[in-house]
């Protein structure tokens, strides 16, 4: 009797493992091709950048003239892009080895920490360099295909910026997914993997994946800071001297500073906006990562598709998902002549925003279970779609507040120009005054974000709210991008001097551009706020796995020590963007007087501003022979290469300070006050980083467009006031205001915020609850 | 035997019984005795004011025009006391009546809670209109005694201000010490209080008395806010149209908006600082009251001098004594013809202070128990004591370093100077730039003092220190309000045409005033930080003690609605300071519409203008006849009270919407978020409160001495760029934008997050912790 029940056990029991096995062998092969099909998907992006890089190559460049703006531009940026990463790598290969040592050391952490840094920074760098390098080629482009038609320009302008945006996702994906799994190999995860269980081998692969967002999160950093130092300067230098002192228009081949100041629209605006939107979308998606495991461990009924891996995967589908919506949506960016670009731009976004939105709800549905318990609440998978959706609308609603309250003919703009009548400083309080405002929607949408969200499905709603949000960075990051090239292409236009309605044509593909880099600059911040918050939530997490004995449990305001990381936090923002500001202030010093010294010492130069003033207002075909020979001469003597040489030093001398604030603080505050203060920090420096750059952002675009509208002709009581006349002085000092302020100081924040939070999730499993002092 | 043994415990008990009877009895006198010396010392202080005032109303004020100009001065300011305390009174009764019916409907509370908030306000209104009061008769008799010498000037001018400080500490020992011994009498608190047990009475007597508290600062919100619209319009408008546009210059009689300038720096600097500085007093004492009670609580082997009561009596046995080492101090300030105010200032401070420590050392040593346990530590009267001295000094270090950052001859400042020299735009940036990296400092003091005050004596050590700073108010708002009344002498020393070694002796005092008034204003922001932290915790100890079944036990940033909180308090002050800067703005147009009116539709003033473009520069003894009278003339018929009621009315209508945000948002966020919301919203506030106050005083101050050092003459490369050169004037519109950022938004928001606290510790017995979601 007993024997038949032992055996009837025993047959049971090896269906029931026959069965498991089944299960187990289906999902790790489900698991192996995910492993192969993600970073897959990340190198078809590759792919078609390539392609696009390809199609833009084959068009001409136009003049001979051209060709040589353009490749002054071109060898600029490279310069400074070559100077920017020789610094870095020095940085890189220091932190490194740091990250090495402490990681070997650490018995919940491995030395592979270092090279997923290595890698992230690498990812990060190239995405640069290979946005930059093909913006520099559809700048020119774009202004010779203007010559024919608006549709063929925005075509060429918007393939430039497909480039930048899905060479970012790409990168992203093909990075993080490689590595996840290559190190999910190494540590034997699949094969060890409970969902009921503590998973260490898991928890070390998401701690080491976790240097992948480090490192990009450096390189943006400088890239920001540096980008916007440099951006700066050569536009600070090239208006004094060249527009006030020199009296010669903008963009114009005399002034020395004028392709410094080229090279810096695609220093700042592709390379530095690219490399801000990389860090959120690797952030997001790595801070999700964390919070999976976390959810998983914590659940103890989480079956799915993938043995229990689904929440961890998500984050990676959706962003390769995002990658084909985005390649999408492309093909729908076109226009006729006299047609809108921006219906053109809205089209193709809101098309493949739809793709989106219908893809998460069936991978959603598909791959988590149909419900699960975690902390005592149930959730089904709708509520993990819904997260998703609260952070795709919380990040247009923000877009769509910074275009209220910095677009032209928009109610706050106008009360700047109304009060720029009794002069400069009511200009200025005016604009200090909508900036400050202009915080107050965007914040509750963030609020009411981080509220619902969490609602929804926890820590990880927030999260995967991050991850919806940018879901679509490869044709948003394209819109954003195309903005910059557009304004160079009418830069090109004007330097070579062609027909007044390609200009036209190029102006209206920037005065678009104006309108999505704003929209663009509002997301970058939301997007930067949520990011933050899932890797501060990521940090708690990973710092409870790697101390079961001691956990965070929660960060108490009442505690002193978390008091005091708060204000510290919150001061870091004002602090960075002094440096910042002061760092723009002296490059831009620099700059002048080295333009002023070429406008003395070169005779040639000297001698076409003469002729140029003599000439006034003539175009160049009407000058004598001889007035036309020396403005030649004049320039190829000008030395370019000297002000971007300026430029390229200041900001990589100037980045440095910035960054080892950033970068030390949280290092300092992590292991003397231990987890407790750094939460405090990271939470002040998110909550104060985030205003402060929703303030300077919006108060500098304001006055921008503040200055445009009476560029435009302003009517006040019957009498229009336009360029040259007092309310445009005014105007003009507001702009120039606000122009580090929203190009240098405010878009760092975007990064210092997400950078101080990728910091503490690194450093988690090496620092103790209390630190040095108890 | 049993019987023998039972008649040992008996009279055993007996004997226990007489013992803690005597004790008790004793305790009872004491505190008896401390219920009526407390307030005396309180109405010492009002007596000593009294004194002060008949002294100063002895001298005489000068000539018949001196009279006359310090008349229209001392009715414009009682014009808009009259105006603000009638909006005010309807605000008053309508919150009393709220007050009133929510406190007899909690039994943690009661209806005698609006009782305590009607007192409060009245004693912040009284305190404000004595001070402006004697400060308005104080100005001409320092002009006139300026005549005789120094010393009497500063002798006048200084007991105008000592009427100020001390008639603050006096209104709020006698308020807060009389409302006390009449609540515990009211409650019974003294007879059923044991040391070792939950005191209802003694809970509920503090949470009524905390209405005392709100009703300050709602006075005080009203007064800063109401005064710094009302003295930056005045300003403004005086200065555009009277300086800028008619050529005529400053305090000039014939300038409409002059009388309103003055009135405005009474209104703004005197009444609005004392309502300041007497809500943070009040607030810290209240504050250490709760923490106090909750400490004894929460400890077992309280026993000391008065039954266990010492830790509540401590922060009002202190202020006490300060307002005696204040008075002594006052008679310190002694100056000789030639010798510098300076250090006559100095050197009352300093004793005071002294004096101060000495007596705090003996005072805490004497009251509190040798030991005792809280929380599971241990504590000695010592560690209390070093919780003072650490407030002590971090109120005086964080006024050093804004002394720094915005003094004259200082790096930052001459570092605005000479980035003034490229223009408008550059003096602006520069300007930002020290206002944020101003912050840095005093934001490591603030987060060192809290972490050292809490190490000390835990979160009553916070409140203590808070104390602490604050104990020598009576002198330092002596030494504050000293400023602006020196400096309505020497407007009207310049109005009335006064001997030139008058008005040298005015601006020397005025110069000593303007850097106190930097000290003065970084150690209001550094009180009101401390003041803010000593509430929020006060709130929390109230909260547990009206909740004990749902204690706020930590306030978890990690939960997303605290997260939502810190996010929305965070945003509060920009949304503050936006509407007090549009508000300036909009009153600043009226007043200046309104002079205009005057210089065109009133023709003697019409007349008299021409009259001083001809004599341009003469005196008027030198003056025709003819244009002697044209010009009395036109005094007589400038409309001065026109412009004071526009100032006024505009002050007025301006301060309700700033207003209405600062007290409903944590009304609405108390009552729908909960406790733990709430303390967010107030962790929020207090860091972004305190960072933007310190970047827009600071910025503002500094902007203010660039333009100054710049009239002094200021030599760049060779060249002195002095007044009306290019340099002066980039430095004029820094000064512009300052004014509104220094004097109205920046010390509006100290109100803002002491106010949010209170309202807060108010609202704690009628809130749940979750609120309304859960």
């Amino acid at each position: 009797m007993n024997s038949i029940i032992n055996d009837r056990i025993q047959s049971f029991s090896i269906i029931v493992d026959y069965a498991s096995l089944t299960i187990n062998q289906v999902t790790l092969m489900t698991l192996d091709q995910l492993s192969i099909i993600l970073p897959a998907i990340g190198a078809v992006a590759l792919l078609f950048t390539w392609w696009k890089t390809q199609s833009i190559n084959k068009i001409s460049e136009g003049s001979e003239r051209m060709a040589k703006i353009a490749k002054s531009i071109q060898e600029g940026a490279m310069a400074f892009l070559r100077a920017e990463y020789k610094v870095l790598f020095f940085f890189v290969v220091a932190v490194a080895a740091l990250l090495y040592l402490s990681g070997n050391n650490n018995p919940n952490s491995h030395g592979l920490v270092a090279f997923s840094f290595v890698v992230g920074a690498f990812c990060s760098g190239l995405a640069g360099y290979l946005g930059m390098k093909v913006a520099t080629k559809a700048n020119v482009r774009t202004a010779n295909a203007a010559k024919d038609s608006l549709g063929k320009a925005l075509e060429v302008a918007f393939s430039g910026g497909a480039v930048m945006g899905l060479g970012v996702v790409g990168l992203g994906i093909l990075g993080l997914g490689g590595l996840f799994a290559y190190f999910s190999e190494f540590f034997d995860v699949y094969k060890n993997f409970n969902p009921n269980g503590q998973n260490d081998e898991l928890n070390k692969t998401l701690s080491v994946l976790t240097g992948f967002s480090f490192g990009a999160s450096s390189i943006a950093l400088f890239a920001r800071v540096g980008g916007g130092i440099y951006t700066k300067a050569a536009d600070v230098g090239a208006d004094l001297v060249g527009k006030v002192e020199a009296g010669i228009p903008e963009d114009h081949p005399l002034n020395p500073a004028t392709i410094a100041d080229n090279v810096g629209d695609n220093v700042g605006d592709v390379a530095g906006m690219g490399a801000d939107l990389f860090e959120s979308y690797v952030g997001s998606i790595i801070g999700t990562m964390v919070l999976g495991a976390a959810m998983v461990a914590g659940s103890s009924d989480f079956v799915d598709f993938l043995g229990g891996l689904s929440p961890i995967f998500l984050p990676l589908i959706l962003g390769a998902v995002g990658i084909i919506t985005s390649i999408l949506g492309t093909f729908l960016v076109k226009v006729k002549d006299g047609g809108d670009p921006q219906k053109a731009l809205n089209t193709g976004e809101f098309v493949s925003s739809g793709l989106m939105v219908a893809a998460s709800y069936y991978i959603i549905n598909k791959f988590l279970p149909e419900t699960w318990t975690f902390n005592g609440i149930s959730y089904v998978p709708m509520d993990v779609f819904w997260a998703t959706i609260i952070g795709l609308v919380s990040g247009l609603a923000i877009g769509m507040i910074t275009e209220h309250y910095t677009g032209t003919h928009k109610k706050p703009v106008i009360a700047i120009v109304d009060q720029s009548i009794t002069g400069y400083a009511t200009n200025i309080i005016a604009g200090l005054g909508v900036g400050m405002i202009s915080t107050t929607l965007p914040i509750l949408v963030i609020a009411a974000a981080v509220i619902g969200a969490h609602e929804m499905a926890g820590l990880y709603g927030i999260a995967i709210a991050a991850v919806g949000m940018l879901s679509n960075t490869g044709i948003q990051l394209a819109v954003d991008a195309y903005g910059p090239i557009s304004d160079n292409a009418g830069g090109i236009a004007e330097m070579s001097e062609l027909p007044k309605e390609v200009r036209e044509r190029t102006d209206k593909l920037d005065a678009v551009g104006n309108t999505t880099a704003a929209i663009g600059k509002g997301f970058a911040i939301g997007s930067a706020a949520l990011t933050a918050l899932a890797l501060f939530a990521a940090f708690t997490a990973s710092f409870n796995q790697t101390h079961p004995e001691s956990p965070l449990s929660h960060i108490n305001i009442l505690d002193p020590k978390v008091m005091a990381g708060l204000f510290i936090g919150g001061m870091l923002p004002f602090l960075f963007s002094a440096l910042a500001m002061g760092a723009v202030g002296r490059a831009a010093m620099s700059m002048i007087q080295e333009v002023r010294r070429q406008f003395h010492n070169i005779p040639a130069l000297k001698k076409a501003l003469e002729v140029m003033n003599l000439n006034e207002g003539k175009p160049s075909s009407d000058w004598s022979e001889d007035d036309k020979k020396s403005f030649d001469e004049a320039i190829d003597s000008a030395e370019y290469g000297k002000c971007v040489e300026i430029s390229t030093q200041s900001a990589i001398k100037e980045m440095v300070a910035p960054g080892l604030v950033a970068i030390a603080t949280p290092v300092a505050i992590g292991f003397g006050g231990g987890a407790t203060m750094l939460g405090g920090l990271l939470a002040g420096v998110t909550v104060s980083g985030v205003l402060l750059a929703l303030f300077q952002s919006n108060a500098g675009g304001a006055w921008d467009n503040a200055k445009k509208m009476v560029e435009e002709g302003y009517e006040i009581n019957g009498e229009t006031h336009g360029k040259g006349s007092d309310l445009h002085k005014a105007a003009v000092v507001g702009d120039t205001v606000g122009d580090p302020l929203k190009d240098t100081s405010g878009p760092s924040l975007n990064i210092l915020l997400k950078l101080i939070s990728v910091v503490a999730l690194v450093l988690a499993p090496f620092i103790t609850l209390s630190g040095l002092f108890s």
